[in-house]
C-alpha cells in the first residue's frame, strides 16, 4: 500500500514542509529506512542521520532543518510515527482466535467469546476471561483469576490465583503476577512464613514487561493502575500501589506497601524502600536508591536519592575531591607557619 | 467461624486488654480490616491507623496506646498476626492431589504418596518426589533430581538435573533452580566455556522467590541452608554457600563461591562480589556493593560497602561538599593575603 | 578411565613438574578434589589450599610452588582445566534426539535431522530448527522464528516470532528473547504504545543466562554478536547492539539502542544508559552506572561512571570527608583569629 505523503500527514496529524506529492509505502528507524519509508527525527542525536537517510521523508518537530527532504512537521513527532506505524504495519497480534486442543481449561472457567487460548496453557477452577483476550502457550492462569477482555498474554507467564486483570493489559513472556508477599516474621532464629492472602489488582490499559515480577499483598490488594507501563524484570513486592500511567522502567524494585503517584516516572534499576510515597510525576533517576518519601513534581537521583540539582552538584563535585584533600593539607601547612610566626 | 478475644489471645500467645468477650471471626491489615475482624500494629508508622481502623480488636507490643480498643499484647506482635493468620485462613497451598493426565511422568521417577502434579509439568528420568509435594503445571524438573516431601512448586518453575531439594520448600513461579554456572576460560579472543559438573542442594524450609536464577556449581555443590528466605529476582552464581535462617531481598546478587553465614540478610539490589565471606548477622543494606568481606554481626552500606555508621556519615556530609568547596577556595583566597601582607 | 599425568598434559597443554606416572582418573575444585584427581589453581586466593588438597596433581602456572605435587605447568591453567574437563566427564547435553509425543510443533515448521524437542514445548508456523538442536520441554518458538544447528534451549524459554538464532547458542531456562521493547509515545496524560516491528539476531555460540529478557527492536533489529556470553537475569533494550565476544554478568542492564564493542566486559549489575557507545575491550565495573560513551579499551566504574583509576581516587577520599569538614571549620576558626588580630 502507497499513500501521498499529503495524505499521509493527515492519517498521523501533521503539515506537509517541501514535496507533498511523493508516496510512501512504509515505515522504519532513520537509521533503517530505505526508498519509499517515511521515518522521524525525536532525539537530536540522530539529526546527524538526516543527511544519510534513504528515507524519503521525515515526522520532524517545527523548526527543524529538512536538509532538502520532504518533511511532517508535528508537534509530537514520535506520536505521528506511532501512528504512521499502525497505518503501515498490520496489527502482529492478530492471533488466530482459536482454543488449541493442548490448552487445559477447567470446566468451571469461563471463557468469552473470540478468546484463543494456546497449548499448554493451564486455566484452572473459576478462571474468568473476557472476549477478544489471547492467552499465549504454556501460561497458567490460577484459581479464580479474572483477565478482562481483549488482553495479550505471552508465553510462559504465570497468573496466580484471584489475581483481577483489566481490559488491554498485556503481559510478556515470563512474567509472574500474584506470588506471595516475602512476609516473614522472626520466632527465635528462624522465620516462620506470614500466609499472603490479598491478591493483585492490574487496571485497563497496563503493560507488564518480561519476567517482571509482582508479589499479591499480605492481606488487602497490590495495586497497578490504569495506562502504567512496567519494563522487564521489574520487582512490585506486596501492597504496593502504583496509580495511573506510570513508568517503570527495567530492573526497578519497590519496597513493599510503597506508594507510586500517577505519572510518575522510576528509571532503569532505580529502588525504592517500603513503606514510603513518591508523589504524583515525581521522576526518579536511574539506579537511584530511594530511601525516604518524595514530593509530587520533583525529580530525585543518587543514593541516597535527592533532589536531582542538588545531587547533581554533589555528584559533580566529586571529581574535585582528590584535589580538595591536597589542597587542605596545604591550606594547613601555610595557616600553621603563619600562627608559628605570629607566635614569635 | 468466630471465637472470643479472650480465647484466641491464648491461640496467638498474648495477654488480653479491655474487653476480652468481643467475638473475632476474621484477621486484615490496619486499613483494610473490618468490625469483627482482627488486626496488628508492628510498625510505629501505621500508628495513626489506630483510631481510624475498623477492627474489633488490635494485636500489639505491651506499652501500645491502644485508644480505647481491645488488645492483645505479644512480646512478638506480627508471629502472634501470623498464628492469627493460620487460625483463621484456610491454607490456600490445599491442592487436590492429584496427577493430572496432562502431567508428562518418566517410567523411570519415584514419586510419593499424596503428591499432586499439574498438566503440562514434565518429570524426567530418575526423578524423586518425595511425600505430599505439590508441582504445578509447567514446572520442569530434570533427570535425577530429588524433592523432598511437603514442597510447593509454583507454575513454569525449572529445577535442572541432580538438583537435591529439601522438605517443606517452597519454590515460586519461574525460577531456575540448576542453570549453568557463569564460567569461561579465555582462548584467544574467544571464550570457552568451562563445564558446569556441579549440583545445587536446598536445604529444609527454603523459600524461594518467583523467578530467582540458582546456578548450579562448577564442580562441587552450590548451597542454600535451612530456613533461608529468598525473594523474586535474586541471583545466586555457582558455588555460592548460603547458611541457615538467611534473608535476600528482591533483586539481590552474590557471585561466584562466596559464602553468607547464618541469619545474614541482605536488603533489595544489594550486590556481593565473588570470593569473598559475609558473616553470620551481618546485615548488608539496600544496593550495597560488597567488594570485600563482611565480619559477623556487621552491617554495611554504600558503594564500596563500609560500616554502616561510617557510611551513614559519609553520605550525611555529600550534602556540604558544593558548600565545602566554596569554603575552601575562600580560604585559600583569605589565606593568600595574609601572606601576602606578611611578606611586606 | 584414567591417564598418566604425562599423558594428560599432552591433552590440556602444558608440561609436568614432578612424578609424571601418577594416574589420574577425574577432576574436581581444589577444595572438592579427591585422590586420583586433577585440580587447578588460577585465583592466587586458593593458593592456601595447595597444602590440604587431596587432589593427586595440580594444573598451575609456572613458577607457582607445588609443595611437592605433581603440577602441570599451563599458561593458561583455567583453560588446561577446561580441557581436562571435557576429557574426563562426558558431555551432560547428551539429550535423546527425539522428538517428544507431548511436543506442540506446526506443520508449517521446519525441523532438521538430530533434532529434539520436549514435551509441551510449542512450535509456532514457520519456525525453522537446524540440525542437532536440543529443545526442551515447555520451551516456545514463536511464528517465523529460527535456530541454528546444535543449539540447546532450556526448558519454559520464550523465543518469539521472527527471532534469528545462530549455530552452538546455548538458551538457558526462563529466558524471553524477542519481547517488545518498552517504547511508548506520550498522547496528553497517557502512553500510547508503539508498535515494535523488529526483531532479534543472536549469531553464532552466544551463550544466554537464565531469565534474562532480550527486546526486540522498535524498527530494524537487537543485535547479540559471535561468542558473547550473557549471565542470568540481565536486561537488553530494542535495538541494542552487543559486538562479539563480550561479557555481560549477571542482572546488567542495558538501556535502548546503545551499543556494546567487541571484547567488552560489563560486570555484576552495572548498568548503561540508552543512546551511548561503550568502545571495544572496554569494562564497566560491577554496579556502575554508565551515563555518558565510553572509549574503547577503557575501564569505569562508580555512579556516574569514570575512568577507574579517578574513580578509585574519588572513593577512597569518601572515607575522609568526615574529618575533612572539621578541618575545614577549624583552619576557617584560626583563620579568623588571625585576621582579628591582624586587623587591630
Amino acid at each position: 500500500m502507497e499513500i501521498a505523503l499529503k495524505e499521509l500527514a493527515r492519517v498521523v496529524g501533521g503539515e506537509v514542509s517541501g514535496d507533498d506529492s511523493v508516496m510512501i509505502g512504509g515505515v522504519a528507524g532513520i537509521k533503517e529506512a530505505r526508498p519509499g519509508d517515511i521515518t522521524f527525527l525525536a532525539n537530536p542525536r540522530y539529526e546527524k542521520f538526516m543527511d544519510s537517510t534513504q528515507a524519503s521523508a521525515v515526522i520532524v518537530s517545527p523548526g527543524t532543518s529538512g536538509r532538502g527532504k520532504p518533511l511532517i512537521l508535528s508537534d509530537n513527532p514520535y506520536l505521528s510515527f506511532v501512528k504512521a506505524v499502525e497505518f503501515f504495519v498490520p496489527n502482529k497480534n492478530h492471533y488466530p482466535r482459536v482454543i488449541h486442543p493442548g490448552a487445559v481449561i477447567s470446566d468451571s472457567a469461563s471463557v468469552g467469546s473470540g478468546v484463543a487460548v494456546g497449548a499448554c496453557a493451564v486455566i484452572e477452577d473459576g478462571v474468568r476471561i473476557g472476549d477478544g483476550t489471547v492467552i499465549l502457550p504454556g501460561v497458567f492462569v490460577g484459581r479464580d483469576a479474572e483477565i478482562g477482555a481483549d488482553c495479550l498474554v505471552y508465553p510462559n507467564a504465570t497468573i496466580r490465583d484471584e489475581v483481577k486483570i483489566g481490559n488491554r493489559v498485556i503481559i510478556h513472556g515470563g512474567a509472574v503476577i500474584g506470588s506471595d508477599g516475602f512476609g516473614f516474621a522472626k520466632d527465635g532464629e528462624v522465620y516462620r512464613k506470614i500466609p499472603q492472602i490479598g491478591n493483585v489488582v492490574i487496571e485497563d490499559d497496563v503493560e507488564i514487561g518480561a519476567n517482571v515480577t509482582i508479589d499479591r499483598a499480605a492481606t488487602g490488594t497490590t495495586y497497578v493502575g490504569k495506562g502504567t507501563k512496567i519494563d522487564n524484570l521489574v520487582q512490585i513486592a506486596h501492597n504496593v500501589v502504583i496509580r495511573e500511567n506510570c513508568i517503570l522502567v527495567a530492573q526497578v524494585g519497590i519496597g513493599g506497601t510503597t506508594e507510586i503517584g500517577k505519572g510518575a516516572t522510576l528509571a532503569g534499576q532505580a529502588g525504592a524502600a517500603g513503606h514510603i510515597k513518591i508523589g504524583d510525576g515525581a521522576v526518579v533517576a536511574a539506579q537511584a536508591g530511594v530511601t525516604k518519601s518524595v514530593p509530587a513534581g520533583t525529580m530525585v537521583s543518587g543514593y541516597p536519592a535527592r533532589e536531582h540539582s542538588q545531587a547533581k552538584r554533589i555528584y559533580a563535585s566529586f571529581q574535585k575531591l582528590p584535589d580538595l584533600l591536597k589542597r587542605v593539607a596545604d591550606l594547613g601547612e601555610r595557616l600553621a607557619k603563619i600562627e608559628e610566626r605570629l607566635k614569635q
